[in-house]
C-alpha cells in the first residue's frame, strides 16, 4: 500500500472546475484502512443521465450487478464508491451489502435506491460490512460540496500510487460545458471491459441512451486499448454522469447520439477518457515505463488490436523493456503468437523512429547504442508494420519489474 | 545464465539405458557462450522413423522450417541441436544458415541431408554463423556414444539450471523397449504448441505415421499443458525417433497407431513427455513453486483446459503463489475473464484439499492457517469447480517472480 509514487506520475494535477448538478464528498468508514478516507459519495441533480460499461467477467462483483440492474433507468441522484474491499465473490451476502449500502445512502440523500449507483474495490472474497457506512454517508451528504472532486479521487485509491483525474472544456451549440472524470486502477488491469473503476461528470444536458452509445464507443481506445498485467477485474466500473445544468445556461437537451451538435463533445470524451486510461497504466504495479504499441498493416483493425496486445502482454517483452534492452526477437515472438496472420517475412519492427527489423530479419543499419540510448526513456513507442493489409490499432501498457511481483506477491497478507 | 539451480530441481539424475540405434556426442562451437559445450550431435541408425511437433508461432525459426519440410519423408540419420542463437526471425540468412548446418551435417555423418533434423535454441534475431561447426560435426561423428545422452542435453541449455531427462522401459508385444527423452527450456513457454525442443528416442520398431499420431496425441495432456509465461517460442520443437532396433531382438514391426500391441507404448510415451514437460516447468525461469491446475465441472474438455490455463498464465494468481499467499479471489477473477461459461455462484475452489470457497463466497469452515502452511510447501496443488458440466483438464506451471523479472530484464545484453 505504501508503494513509492510511480515515476510516470504526471508532475502536477489540472485544476478541476466546478460542474453545475455535481457534489462531492469523502470520508472514512473503516473497510479496510485506517487514517486514511475509503468512501466517496457524488450526489447528482435531478434529472441526471446516465451511461455505464462493466466488466465481462463471468464473475461479476455484487456492485457490477446492481448498476447492471439500475442502468435501465438512465437515471442517477448518487454514487458511492469504497475501497479496501470489493465486495466481489461474496455471494448473497455480497448482494445484501450492496442493498443495504444503497439503503443507507438513499437515507442520508433522499434520493430513490432505484437512481443510486455503487462501485467497490479492493480486497475480493472478503464480506464487505455495510453497516459501516451508517452516519458516514449521512455526514458526506450534508458537507459534499462541488469543489471536493480531487478528494473523492484520493478515497478510491487502492494500490494507486496518485490520484487520476482530468478535466476537458468543450462547446455543445456554442455553449461551454465541462466534463471531468477521476479513475482508480493499478494491477489487474486488462483490455475488454471498462478497466477498473473510473467515473466522468458532465453537465451537458444529454439523455442517457445517447451517452451510452457515446460511451460503449469511445471506451474501445480508452479503457479497451491499455493492459497493465492481461488480468481482467470482476470490478470493472466506468460510469458518466451527465447532469444537464448548462441547459440553463442555453445548451441545447440532446436524445441523440449522432447529432451533430456533439460532435465537440465526443471529442472531449474520447480525449478525456485516453487521459484517465493512459493515467491507470502510468500507475501500473511496479511501473517505470509507459509504453506505446501501435501495429499497422493487419489483416483488420481487429487482428491488428490482437496483435498489440499480444505484444503489451507478453512477460518477455514487458521484462526486456523493463531491463531496458530493445529485445525486438520478443516482439516478432510475440507477433507470432497472436493467432493472428502474419508473415514472417514481411514484419519490420521500429522503436521510436529507430527500425531494428525489417523484411523478416534484423535491419542491417541500426545502431545498437541509438536504441539503447532510447529505452532509457520513460515512455517507449513500439510500431509494427505487419504488411499484409490496412487494420491498425494502437495499445498503451508498462513495463514488468520486480516491484510488480513484490507488490502482489503479499497484497492480501 | 548463472543462475542458481531450481528448488525444485530432482534431486538425482535417472540411469540412462543405451537405446540401440541411436549414439550422442557434445561439444563446443562457440556459438555464444565460453567454456561450455553448445552443440549436440544424435547419430540414428538407417532405417529409424520419426515424427514431430512444431510451434504454431507465425513467425517460427528457420530450424523449424527445416525439419517440417523433411518430416513428410519419416526417415532420419541425425539430429544436431546448438544453444546460443535460435535461428529465428533471421529471414534468408537463417535458411542459409540451416542449409549450411545440414550440409556440414551430411558430410560429417554420411547421412542424406534430407534425413538430417536440426533445431537451435537461443536468441532471437541474431545470425546464426554455422560456418563454425565446420570440423566440430566431423568431430563428434568420430566420437558419439549410445551411452552420452546426458551430455547431449547439458550442450542445449539456455537458461536452464538442469538438465532434463527421462527412461521408462515398456514391453511391445513382451519384448522390452526403451523410451528416453531430453527437453530443454525455461522461459518463453506456453502451451499450444511441441514446447520449446524435446528429443525422444526408442528403439522400439514403430513407423512414422503411427509415431506421428501417438504423438500428436500425447503432447496435449503433456507439453500443450504446460506454461511458463504465456509466451510462445518462435522455435518449439519436439522430435521422436524410433531406431527399430529392437526388432533384432524380436519386437514386431508396427505400422499403425491403433495397433493393439502399442497400448503399454502409448501410456510410457504419456509419462515420459508428461516427465519431461513437468521437468521445464520446474526449471521455469525463477520458480520455487509447482503448481498444478485441476478445472472439473466445466462445459467441456476444452472450457476446462482454457479455464485452466486461465488460470496458470495470471501474474495475479502467479505472485500470489509467490508470495504464498492463498488469495482464491484472483483465482475467481481468472476464472471470470477466460471467456468461458462459469456460474459465479457455483463455483468452489479447493488449495490441496481444502476447499476455501464454495457457492460463490469464501468457505465459512476454511482455516487461515491451515491454508497458509499449505501455500509454503513446493508443490501447489488448486482444483477449482465450475459446476456447470462434465469438462475436465489439468494444467501445471510455476509462480512468477522477482527472479523472473530479473533473468528477462537483462538477458540479452
Amino acid at each position: 500500500m505504501a508503494a513509492a509514487l510511480s515515476p510516470l506520475a504526471p508532475k502536477s494535477y489540472p485544476e478541476l472546475p466546478e460542474i453545475e448538478g455535481v457534489r462531492f464528498a469523502a470520508g472514512e468508514a473503516g473497510i479496510r484502512y485506517k487514517g486514511r478516507t475509503d468512501v466517496m459519495l457524488a450526489l447528482f441533480d435531478k434529472g441526471t443521465q446516465v451511461a455505464g460499461v462493466f466488466t465481462k467477467s463471468r464473475c461479476p462483483s455484487a456492485p457490477v450487478d446492481w448498476c447492471r440492474a439500475r442502468l435501465a433507468g438512465g437515471k442517477a441522484r448518487a454514487l458511492v464508491v469504497n475501497s479496501g474491499n470489493a465486495n466481489a465473490f461474496t455471494g448473497k451476502t455480497g448482494a445484501q451489502a450492496a442493498k443495504l449500502t444503497a439503503t443507507i445512502a438513499a437515507k442520508a440523500t433522499g434520493a430513490p435506491q432505484t437512481e443510486i449507483f455503487l462501485a467497490s474495490t479492493g480486497v475480493i472474497g472478503e464480506p464487505l460490512d455495510a453497516s459501516k457506512f451508517v452516519g458516514v454517508l449521512e455526514k458526506l451528504a450534508a458537507r459534499a460540496k462541488p469543489g471536493d472532486m480531487f478528494d473523492a479521487a484520493t478515497a478510491i485509491m487502492t494500490t494507486d500510487t496518485y490520484q487520476k483525474v482530468a478535466t476537458v472544456g468543450v462547446e455543445i451549440d456554442g455553449v461551454p460545458v465541462t466534463l471531468s472524470g477521476m479513475a482508480k486502477g493499478a494491477g489487474m488491469i486488462a483490455p475488454d471491459m471498462a478497466t477498473m473503476l473510473a467515473f466522468v461528470f458532465t453537465d451537458a444536458p444529454i439523455a442517457a441512451p445517447a451517452l451510452q452509445a457515446m460511451l460503449s464507443k469511445s471506451v474501445q481506445g480508452s479503457f479497451n486499448a491499455i493492459t497493465v498485467d492481461s488480468d481482467t477485474s470482476t470490478s470493472d466500473t466506468l460510469l458518466l454522469f451527465a447532469t444537464g445544468a448548462a441547459k440553463r445556461r442555453g445548451a441545447p437537451e440532446i436524445t441523440a447520439a449522432n447529432d451533430r451538435r456533439l460532435a465537440p463533445f465526443k471529442m472531449a470524451l474520447d480525449v478525456l477518457l485516453l487521459d484517465l486510461a493512459h493515467q491507470v497504466v502510468k500507475d501500473g504495479e511496479g511501473a517505470r515505463k509507459f509504453v506505446e504499441i501501435t501495429v499497422v498493416g493487419a489483416a483488420s483493425n481487429a487482428a491488428a488490436k490482437r496483435i498489440a496486445l499480444s505484444v503489451a502482454n507478453s512477460p518477455l517483452v514487458k521484462t526486456a523493456i523493463a531491463g531496458e534492452d530493445a529485445n525486438w526477437g520478443r516482439i516478432v515472438m510475440a507477433v507470432g503468437k497472436a493467432g493472428e496472420k502474419a508473415d514472417r517475412d514481411l514484419l519490420a519492427i521500429w522503436f521510436g523512429d529507430i527500425r531494428v527489423a525489417t523484411k523478416g530479419q534484423r535491419d542491417p543499419r541500426y545502431d545498437e547504442a541509438e536504441v539503447s540510448q532510447l529505452m532509457k526513456k520513460p515512455k517507449i513507442d513500439i510500431s509494427i508494420e505487419i504488411g499484409l493489409g490496412r487494420g491498425q490499432a494502437t495499445v498503451w501498457t508498462c513495463d514488468l519489474t520486480k516491484e510488480y511481483v513484490e507488490i502482489n506477491g503479499d497484497y492480501r497478507s
